[in-house]
């Protein structure tokens, strides 16, 4: 709940940061200006927005707790659901359309908000409820509606347009607002930056926390419970910004490990490498960050050569990232770094730009090396028209194939996994088994995998890294060692 | 996952409780032998079952965390989205449908798992993928399919009928099996008793751990926050069964308080009575639990006249509960015992039989008595044919009017509140309100409010109580005075 008097802002307390409402004005001005740059946008015209509708779990009246619609919760920052939103293109004017409850809603929800709360709470221009929307608009002579058709291309589904009673009367455009707002979206202002900024704060710090507590004994999903909870009760950030990847041993080379089917939930084994991907977010601004550590605290010979070799492409990257730089060269330099490490390692022989041709990295790496982040994990916008997915492996997993601009928030997150059916398959391959020592690759058949993931923002000169966790070797080993001084038992360890 | 090579079992490590699914063949049988007794059911048929869905948010492609249908799971226990399910009737065999996933599926997901791994994973009789449902039901001569529609009475929604390809080459019927299904549920076997009471016992003990740690300053989301970790750390109870209601001070009168507009995101003041209404579920099995303590942990006059007058009420119903008793005589009889209490603390006046005629006691407790409670917290079978709804103020929020059995589990969560709403109309209501002091009712409208909540299951000779907190005032202070004696500071108290 926004908060605040005379100048609204949305917290979880004084020791949380603030959020003022300003931060929603600035995106539906930043909107306007480019709506109006087209050229294609007549006077009198409305953007029309419909929020996240509220849910039920199947044919039972369990409500999920609501999170708003990405888009909508960039334009007005709303947390309820079932709201509509429009803005006038030519003045920036905001109106808000909550649903009309009943009065019986007064017993269960408490005192109805009346439209001036939520004029104030929102601090937008005008709220009438969501059954006078075709009227309200009328009465202002909307010439245009732009409503929201487009697709999400990480998800390859559409947005949901606008629709409400009466819509049929007006003149809408579906075509000219997505490719405008999602491009807004790209770029951050200030006060996006200061949200995402301080998801990341609170994950980095509960990262630590997680880092402090993990040894052998512990299960997976320990180490999610402790993360979750630092980011609720320390920054009063409910909700997380995806599902907790915690996989130790083996389980780390299963990218997409702790979902419902593999819910975190092996014991962390003496010798095993945790590979830990979690983020929450605040006010729907996220995080995104993935540290990896040997469950007891200290590196083996190979897992320390494996982390680092990925930490260098981690590194390699931080430092190029600029403006005008390309995210494939990106991708491209994190391959490359790692696959010079995996052969001063012996596990790969011969000419690292040859293996770049039969993109042997993809081998171990197939994912993309980092997506956008803001109010989505995989935030929209990676392939604005105009450009192409590169079908090769592992390029054709990249998010973006963009150029770096400053204020892109973009996931720096080079990996390295032991996945048995790419092993296989690349041993398979003429071109790519000459570069493999079989022998040395065996033993690491049951390795796991190494991720090591940071958020950073594109500054005009370079980047800001907004994730901050312990990253080398040393550091790592150091803070396992101080977190085991306090060690209390395990609940599994009790009586 | 289950687990356990040769007696497949669910469990979150062997401190955690283990479900046999012995437990889900149990169901399936009392099923079959409810069909049968109908009468109505050929032979030669199957019940067929649609899973519940994997879902994406919106247009992106962020996945909540995927959780069973709730007949689906009853059935099966099946932990991962996207299956069908079929029961011969005349012979107990249950064969599972997993999706086919492509081989690209092992890079992101680990090994697929086979037709084998799945029989064994959920002691099943046959596996066969998805796609071949229907070719598998004519191999087998399936003379009549049961597949789901019906009413939930608490949501007003009706069940997803299953529905695949070639569907339509088969008898269908949609009729018979809904009303059996669900009173299956309604009764509960030994099995899924074990696992209700498990997650009362770590549910219970959670409430524990959040009323030593509450106190002025802290905010009502880090009474979740602690709550949601200690069920998912200790217990492995990953999700929790409804969003938690933690409502401080004036909070505690709006009963679907914690939502996404009103996230307890408040501050918990000295003076604050505090309402929690928390619960977890282990393996699709819940609890639903809820306390009421001073924030300061020193009861006031008024706050102990209150809980003792709600507890007197939830005592009374505890002591009466046995099979034969009607549930409706079971909410009158709190309602008799809390306006008693009313009456001798003085915001009441008159004779209790008078005001229970007039249906006073909805104006301090709106809600129904309690509900039955498994798989859904508000679970199925409240109002199955030939019953009915009473149209009465506070019995028309009954979610069951049933006369109790064995092996029903049900809340028992007698509360009183001040709601402005209701006290307002009910002063403006000539037969309500001559029963009113209206001077003391003055001095309780920011009081908040006070539910106390059990769960028990029915016995043969009354009941099992499952829920186990601090419930007397001298037991809630100690608990909470030990509790002041290894405070740490909360968060917004450091630097």
């Amino acid at each position: 709940m926004a908060s605040g008097k005379n100048h609204p802002t949305f917290s979880r307390g004084e020791h949380t940061h603030q959020v003022p409402m300003e931060l929603f004005q600035e995106n539906r001005k930043r909107l306007c200006e480019r709506l109006k740059a087209t050229g294609q946008v007549p006077n009198g015209a409305f953007v029309v927005l419909q929020g996240g509708v509220s849910e039920t779990r199947n044919d039972t009246d369990h409500e999920p707790i609501f999170r708003q619609e990405s888009f909508f919760h960039w334009a007005f920052g709303v947390e309820e659901p079932d709201f509509f939103g429009a803005i006038e293109v030519d003045t920036g004017r905001a109106i808000l359309f909550p649903v009309r409850l009943g009065e019986a809603y007064a017993v269960w929800m408490g005192r109805l908000l009346t439209e001036d709360d939520f004029k104030h709470l929102y601090s937008v221009d005008e709220v009438h409820f969501s059954d006078q929307i075709s009227e309200v608009l009328k009465s202002k002579n909307a010439s245009l509606l732009l409503t929201l058709h487009g697709l999400n291309t990480d998800s390859g589904k559409y947005s949901k347009e606008a629709v409400f009673e009466g819509i049929a009367e007006f003149e809408v455009n579906n075509e000219i607002l997505h490719p405008e707002i999602t491009e807004c979206r790209v770029f951050k202002t200030d006060l996006e930056l200061q949200a995402i900024r301080y998801a990341n704060k609170i994950s980095s710090e509960s990262h630590i926390e997680v880092m402090k507590h993990v040894r052998p004994g512990m299960y997976e999903y320990q180490a999610e419970s402790i993360f979750r909870h630092y980011c609720h009760y320390t920054g009063g950030l409910r909700m997380l910004a995806y599902t907790c990847i915690c996989g130790s041993g083996h389980n780390g080379s299963i990218l997409h490990y702790g979902h419902s089917g593999a819910p975190n939930s092996k014991r962390l084994e003496d010798g095993d490498i945790c590979l830990l991907d979690m983020g929450a977010e605040y006010y729907c601004y996220g995080s995104d960050i993935t540290c990896s550590y040997p469950a007891n605290g200290k590196f083996t010979q190979d897992q320390k050569a494996i982390y680092e070799a990925v930490l260098a492409a981690n590194r390699a990257v931080l430092a190029a990232v600029r403006p005008g730089v390309s995210w494939v060269d990106m991708h491209k330099l994190a391959e490359r770094v790692l696959l010079e490490h995996l052969v001063q390692l012996g596990l790969l022989k011969g000419n690292v730009e040859d293996m770049m041709r039969v993109r042997l990295g993809a081998v171990f790496m197939p994912h993309g090396l980092g997506h956008f982040l803001g109010i989505d994990t995989h935030d929209c916008g990676g392939y604005p028209q105009g450009t192409q997915r590169i079908d090769e492996p592992g390029l054709r997993s990249l998010r973006t194939v963009r150029t770096l601009e400053p204020r892109m928030v973009i996931t720096i997150e080079p990996g390295c996994y032991f996945i048995d059916t790419l092993l296989d398959r690349a041993l398979q391959d003429e071109r790519q088994r000459q570069f493999i020592d079989e022998i040395v690759i065996r033993r690491f058949r049951h390795f796991g995998g190494v991720r090591i993931e940071d958020d950073i923002a594109v500054t005009e000169t370079g980047c800001e890294l907004l994730s901050v966790v312990p990253r080398t070797v040393e550091e790592i080993e150091r803070v396992m060692a101080e977190g085991r001084g306090s060690h209390q038992p395990l609940p599994q360890e009790k009586k």
